[in-house]
């Protein structure tokens, strides 16, 4: 299809690649991501989440627009009557729409878990995967600090069931942050947006400058530095609602509080630190919302918030809360090994004795833990088994924990 | 985006609806199609097959022209730079790829399994899912007999595996037609074509009225007729090899028999027949190509066959073997219930109570097969439990094996 175009060479793809920002996953790094999933969902599991999966393409102007997907980052083709797809860039609208019509009769509030791979277009450009997986939880129906305590506590029991052993979460409140940007900058919604844009980076030196510019009267452009040293523990809510009187900024403190105080009956309060700068990276964040930070990793390992208004685009109003783990991020830092490798067995025979290698075959995968190869041998001489240090063998480049021969 | 077009009306889509052809499947459909891919992977595990995840998207020039789908069934989409991507049609081509690139230097044989979603576009006129899983194994860089055995076997092994209690595998040979048919109408492609159709679709009606229209010799019309006829048992072989005096049909037919006899030593060729009038549905196939019905279904359950072309289109020539099961039809027909449903207990405690109830809930998860929810309640009234026969509960709508109260 492609070829010599205006002088400039654009060359087909070669047979051996794949499309930049995809990966393939051999079967190591499939045993960890497999073992993470498995023991992530068990997990929800037991907290009363049940799984779903849903397709992998969806309506761009439902789903697609709900996702809070960039538009330019969304992956879109044609169906044959010319609407507009999607490849799903989260799990969090998919489950909404489904909720609002397969659900709609089960009561409130609804526990639902997913294990999927999620679509980014040119993340590749960022260095970052276009393909990846996710696994969450959402938990719709309940407006309730005690729901949002209930997924962090869940988020905290998942990283340690993933095998992720340091890491630190970080609650924030979108209302908090809006209240006081309100108060402080009422009618300046450019100032607002650039203040928000240094903070969703994490930019603080640029917060500053920012402010300086913005040329506030002495009283707020403190109180605006001072949201920067909200970050810590419990005493944090008490400092916030001493910063504000904007009764949105105080509505949402007093609800931080009292999921800190659900946090500390669950006993997870000390993984968790209260960061009111914080802005998760969704818009359709309403209320709290959390990130997780795994020790000697840049990128957060889970994130989630409360979304209230996502379900009324699919016509069944309702509040709602969850998070996800990004799965191939907790695979570079989880220490948990998969469970253990199979006791890999080699059975060489000759055609004589082929029934019985097979009889032998079958009893030994009958075993727990065993995994076992046979192959068709001429004779005696022609399998070189190289013994190993360990007791292992090296059979033609595979090793092997058991040889047996049939001849 | 859309609206009122020459006076056709076409809608947008509705907030609750998923494109056609694509399904959501909820918690208990969820819990099946999972405890099949366990089940199957884990069999497939024992016979030193090791699993592999490629991505969804591949090139259109490379997987996409391999993969043996239709080009008007495959989901195209472009990329940034202008070049044409597909979602994966099958695995087949992908691990292909693998095995020829990130996997060169691996000793053959190569054993592989997977379990993937997989698309075909437009298969939802015919009422079939444009989205479904595939649950297979590629065995790469053995052309023997043997090797065509192995995977003949761990299919019943794995349909086993999955529940299909009633199934029969039926097998044939890409080889033996062709070198029939080239026999008894050389040079007439056409009319070699137009049999070979019927014989795709299995009708066999249609294949005897062709037949008359050839207007051949009586014996090529008889030889072509007792075509029909080869289907049996072991004795189809014999049968065969005294049809036909075409070199590759011969040679096919011999190694047809040697597979027979491997399976014999397998202990399960009383699920095997012999059809030499099965083509397999991918042009790929080289050898001896097969398909499991289970009983009371009209479609296949599983389909797979000897590929010796395919991988030198990735540059790493080599013979190749291999079948995919049906997942989502094995859901339709598989006996076995998904491993027990989780014990379901419902914690409602007051706010003066929760960390005795938290305590509790951890208590209870950590034990084998438990599901816990929690609930704030305001006090005794609040919670209203009604008993169902069989000891369970009832609370707003939703069934408990066990209701639990913190007050």
């Amino acid at each position: 299809m492609h070829d010599i175009v205006w002088g400039e060479i654009v060359s087909k793809p070669k047979v051996f690649e794949k499309p930049t920002g995809v990966k393939d996953y051999l079967p190591e790094a499939v045993a960890k991501l497999r073992s993470i999933e498995y023991e992530v969902l068990q997990c929800m599991e037991r907290w009363g989440y049940r799984q779903i999966i849903t397709p992998t393409l969806e309506y761009y102007d439902t789903v697609g627009a709900a996702s809070s997907t960039e538009d330019r980052k969304l992956f879109k083709l044609l169906d044959r009557n010319g609407t507009t797809l999607v490849l799903r860039s989260d799990m969090t609208a998919p489950i909404a729409r489904v909720v609002s019509s397969l659900l709609k009769d089960e009561p409130f509030p609804v526990r639902l878990s997913y294990h999927s791979n999620v679509f980014r277009a040119i993340e590749e450009e960022a260095g970052r995967d276009s393909e990846f997986f996710q696994t969450g939880v959402e938990l719709v129906g309940d407006a309730s600090s005690e729901a949002d305590a209930e997924v962090i506590a869940l988020a905290v029991a998942c990283l340690q069931a993933a095998g992720v052993r340091a890491f630190k979460i970080a609650l924030g409140h979108v209302g908090f942050l809006n209240g006081l940007l309100h108060e402080m900058l009422k009618g300046r919604d450019g100032a607002q947006a650039a203040l928000k844009e240094c903070l969703l980076n994490r930019d603080y030196v640029g917060y500053r400058e920012k402010l300086k510019e913005l040329k506030l009267s002495n009283e707020a452009q403190k109180e605006l530095e001072g949201l920067l040293r909200l970050r810590g523990g419990e005493e944090i809510c008490r400092q916030a609602q001493q910063l504000t009187d904007d009764p949105v900024a105080q509505q949402s403190i007093l609800h931080l509080c009292q999921i800190w105080e659900v946090l500390k009956a669950y006993g997870v309060s000390e993984h968790v630190s209260i960061d009111l700068t914080m802005i998760g990276d969704f818009s359709y964040y309403t209320g709290m919302t959390f990130e997780g930070y795994a020790a000697d990793l840049g990128f957060p390992v889970c994130s989630g918030g409360r979304y209230d208004n996502l379900l009324k685009l699919f016509g069944r109003p309702a509040p709602a809360t969850g998070f996800a783990l990004k799965t191939n991020r907790i695979m570079e830092v989880a220490g948990k090994q998969p469970a253990e490798a199979p006791y890999r067995v080699l059975i060489a025979y000759d055609a004589a004795h082929r029934e019985e290698a097979f009889r032998a075959a079958k009893e030994m995968r009958a075993r727990k833990g065993m995994s076992v190869e046979t192959r068709l041998i001429a004779g005696a001489g022609e399998l070189h088994a190289e013994s190993l240090p360990g007791g292992s063998y090296r059979v033609q480049g595979k090793t092997y924990r058991d040889v047996v021969q049939f001849l």
